[in-house]
């Protein structure tokens, strides 16, 4: 067995592909016919999730199982890692089983060492496709974002520089764009900040339209929030449709479909619709697809992934991006109340490390080395930060669903530490597992896949947190009180203007209401720690993303434009000329 | 028989995909092993050519044939449609044949109505995919591309904003860029022609550093240039490392390598190099591999593509961008220079509609119907035309082939017009042939394919045109008024200094002499139709390309972003929900 205390992740990655399954074998194994596997080489492929959706409509839905977190520490608490071995434990014990995680952005990867495909002992392979690109899905969703822009754009040129007979010739209703309100930016799948705020169409008259514009991350793009929630090819081409790009001078949102740009958009995404296949370092199928955003996004893989997953296994594992208050939040309210899944049971990924630091522990920050508090036994802070993990464990329990908290473990964690974790989680009704799965791959993560097979027996009665009737004010509420631990909500007057004209909006009654907060706080201020107490979360804003049918209170910061370091991962990321293999990506 | 004059060419499309071979069969019975085909779906592939040329590389050539042309009118006179009809004419008399053609960019796609993967009956399906970004290679040069720019923003705002200890601490030396001084812009693959001029960097300290910049076309990227004629994985290394991407403040250049960004660049283009593998309508492999433009690049597709399929057939035809003047030149004297191939045959291709606008005809404009010249018998302008065709044909002879002229048969052509062309031909020293594919696919090829196999038994001692040892200014007379038929060459007295400090540069001896001239016309006017005489070719410019080791003399327009238009291709295209299948996009 492979030791990954001695072994750097990309080096078990690459043994571990030595002996992976093609991926033509890997589906037909799990029950997908030639004809629905898109073959992309040898070990990666696409699965037609429509073909085989249809074919097995009369199926049921294996088990489906969520995984969320506490309130991380800057560095994760190996949630991915956590998917993935979690996956790999429960094929040990039952039949077919399968993972679904999110495509990772150039930006990090090029920016920050470290893969995003799990770690140790439970990965996702094969590893260098995953992190670079894999079947170009990102590439289809900034080619169908940017080519909306080239639309806007040109025709901004084109209704200033010609006459209204020249337009109407060619039926161009003129559309009197503002060029001072253009929500829509460029998009650009690396951190490219010199980007971020930019004035465009310099030259003259044939040379564009002179504005302010910018570039935003392309995982942050709206083409992207909706290949993660649409769930059909039909929903996919009205959901693009309905993006707006910019208003007119009158205030009028203009979207894709007013451009005639909506068709071509979709264009570009019949490919990216279709899941990727991949499979965990020991051979269980995973999805790979989508990759949005988590705070103004879902921030998890598609649907139609875990649809078809559902559809070919006896029990299917699904991440959801950062603590239970964002991921399991827009997992639950958002993700299953537009695929109308019921999932049976969520895994809460805690770590001693980061109880400690909700206990009080100093400052735990990337590139420096962590405080003694977390590497000696210190079960006084474990027993003070508990009460972040009692929190998002009842968050879990308000929809119906009874946790299992994952410890994930950590050799430097103490007996006395664990059997803390253990008596809080279980005080608050959860189950437990302690989980050696980065260390030992499914053979470690046994006692967790036991404790969620028990979960998964017990019948919950899924409910969603509010229903969309509700007023959006009242679901912020809802949200802020039951799900953060706030007393209330405060709004800016543009941010409360903003919720009064979406309340009266019924055309928008249906949109899902997806949270921008911070992950490393319960509340809005990412220094409070632990179960944050007496605070009010104050939104500032109300975004609107017509097309994803989201709307998006803010309470915290957004970046949509990642920013490159001064010592970049892509320094040490090269190609050996004699194998082709990428080095340096991990 | 599918009637290409009742039916649209994406139509034949279509019913030709119904009865199309799955890659994995076209690949196998090309020669191709199971190992070496990198399936994209089922049937679309890439060809791993490492493996193939080391496992055949003691095999020999099969014969090696470029299809050019006279000069065009605006509308093109069916180079790509022939190069794919002698594939399927060849196809009927001999064993193996196959055929290369660009990939085609994402602006015109999305711009202009009309594919680039031939017409009629002799086309190159799925035509879907090849519309649409196929496996994603023009998506990786992008990637690659921007990535070099993201390095090169970042490091002058890191270097603004920091000390010099900061910087050495983190092992980076002061590159201390000019920010007046870049060449390079970034790169999209659509016309968003209000992305030429721009300013970057507005905002803080940590959004960039404010300066001027732009974006072009992704195809006309240095990096796409690259991809058309590296030799090797080692060969791509080390050309994507030498790119200058800008300068510092003393004027000396700083390339990828400084940036430390060229190892992260080359792993986007791994996948990338290996050619795509498509098929004639008639079921012969096409490949297509990289779309270079055809000014400052080849605008060919890529020697290793050339290479693989000269290995795997008994005849391989290849297209060369434009006249021969531009598109055979740079095959003769850059690509076959770099891969040290020998063509057996080149084909002119040659309409009677060119050669009647040669001979005095009104201009053609495309979207204005045809002038009646053009449609009715008009022997007169054929024969006053006809000096055109012999100056290609004089052009093919100087590399020692007797070259084939192809007669594009429309069925506005009358038999005396034909004959002209015929006699004009033949007395220049060519072998002629009247070519039917359009209408009638492979079988309307037959005189075509017989008269290059003719051609193909002539022992030809094929010869570059100048030595590389030639100084740079003796290059350009050379293809000035050997190729060109001008009198002489003119130089801007900044031309003329850069002239000078390339010859005296010994490392840029071996550069590829890359010429910028209009390709309406033999002159650098593009009104000047036929033969033109007594005119002196201006050269104003000369970039250098380091990466690609180019060096381009600009005697004409240099457009590295195009414009979309007030009635864009876009708006015609959609995605039917029912099928998935992509209408509209040709």
């Amino acid at each position: 067995m492979l030791d990954p205390t001695k072994l750097q992740d990309w080096q078990i990655a690459e043994e571990s592909e030595k002996s992976m399954r093609p991926v033509s074998r890997l589906a037909a194994e799990w029950g997908i016919l030639e004809n629905e596997l898109l073959p992309y080489g040898h070990y990666l492929g696409k699965v037609d999730y429509a073909q085989v959706l249809e074919r097995l409509k009369n199926e049921s839905d294996g088990m489906y199982i969520d995984v969320t977190a506490i309130t991380p520490t800057p560095l994760g608490e190996g949630k991915s890692t956590t998917t993935i071995g979690l996956v790999q434990g429960l094929a040990k014990r039952k039949g077919n089983v399968s993972g679904a995680i999110r495509q990772p952005s150039g930006g990090p990867t090029f920016n920050i060492k470290g893969s995003a495909a799990g770690g140790g002992l439970s990965q996702c392979i094969p590893l260098t496709p995953f992190s670079l690109g894999l079947t170009g899905d990102i590439d289809c969703v900034t080619n169908a974002h940017n080519l909306a822009m080239v639309a806007l754009t040109a025709r901004l040129q084109h209704e200033a520089n010609n006459t209204d007979e020249f337009l109407a010739k060619r039926k161009l209703p003129r559309l009197n764009i503002d060029p001072n309100n253009i929500p829509m930016r460029w998009a650009m799948d690396f951190c490219a900040q010199s980007l971020r705020d930019i004035i465009i169409g310099l030259g003259g008259k044939t040379d564009g339209y002179m504005m302010r514009s910018g570039f935003a991350i392309s995982v942050s793009s709206e083409v992207m929030a909706i290949l993660a929630v649409f769930t059909s090819l039909r929903d996919l081409r009205e959901r693009i449709g309905r993006i707006v790009v910019a208003y007119d001078r009158q205030g009028n949102p203009v979207t894709t479909h007013d451009l005639e740009v909506d068709g071509a958009m979709t264009a570009w995404l019949v490919r990216a619709s279709n899941p990727n296949l991949l499979q965990t370092i020991e051979g269980q199928p995973v999805m790979v697809h989508a990759g949005p955003f988590a705070n103004i996004a879902v921030g998890q893989s598609s649907i139609v992934a875990d649809r078809v997953a559902l559809k070919l296994s006896d029990y299917h594992v699904t991440e959801s991006g950062f603590g239970a208050d964002i991921g399991f939040e827009k997992f639950w309210n958002i993700k299953c109340r537009v695929s109308g899944l019921k999932p049976n049971c969520a895994v809460i990924v805690a770590t001693v490390r980061a109880l400690k630091m909700h206990g009080g522990g100093p400052t735990v920050k990337p590139g420096k080395p962590l405080d003694a508090a977390y590497t000696q036994p210190n079960p006084v802070l474990v027993e003070q930060g508990a009460a972040n993990l009692v929190a998002h464990i009842e968050t879990v329990k308000q929809s119906s669903i009874i946790p299992v908290v994952c410890i994930n473990h950590f050799s430097t964690d103490s007996e006395e530490e664990i059997s803390i974790v253990k008596r809080e989680a279980e005080r608050a009704g959860a189950r437990v597992a302690v989980s050696r799965h980065w260390l030992l791959g499914g053979e470690g993560a046994l006692e967790l896949a036991d404790a969620v097979i028990d979960a998964c027996q017990e019948k919950n009665d899924f409910k969603l947190l509010y229903e969309s009737s509700l007023p959006l004010t009242s679901r912020i509420e809802k949200i802020a009180r039951q799900v953060y631990g706030a007393d209330g909500v405060s709004y800016t007057p543009e941010a409360k203007a903003k919720a009064e004209a979406i309340e009266a909006d019924a055309s928008k009654s249906d949109f899902a209401t997806c949270m921008v907060k911070t992950h490393l706080s319960l509340s809005h201020d990412p220094n409070l720690k632990g179960r944050p107490s007496g605070w009010v979360l104050p939104i500032r804003d109300i975004l609107t993303y017509n097309g994803a049918r989201f709307v998006v209170p803010v309470a915290g910061d957004i970046k949509l434009m990642p920013g490159t370091s001064s010592d970049p991962a892509f320094r040490r990321i090269d190609v050996d000329v004699e194998t082709g293999k990428v080095k340096g990506l991990f």
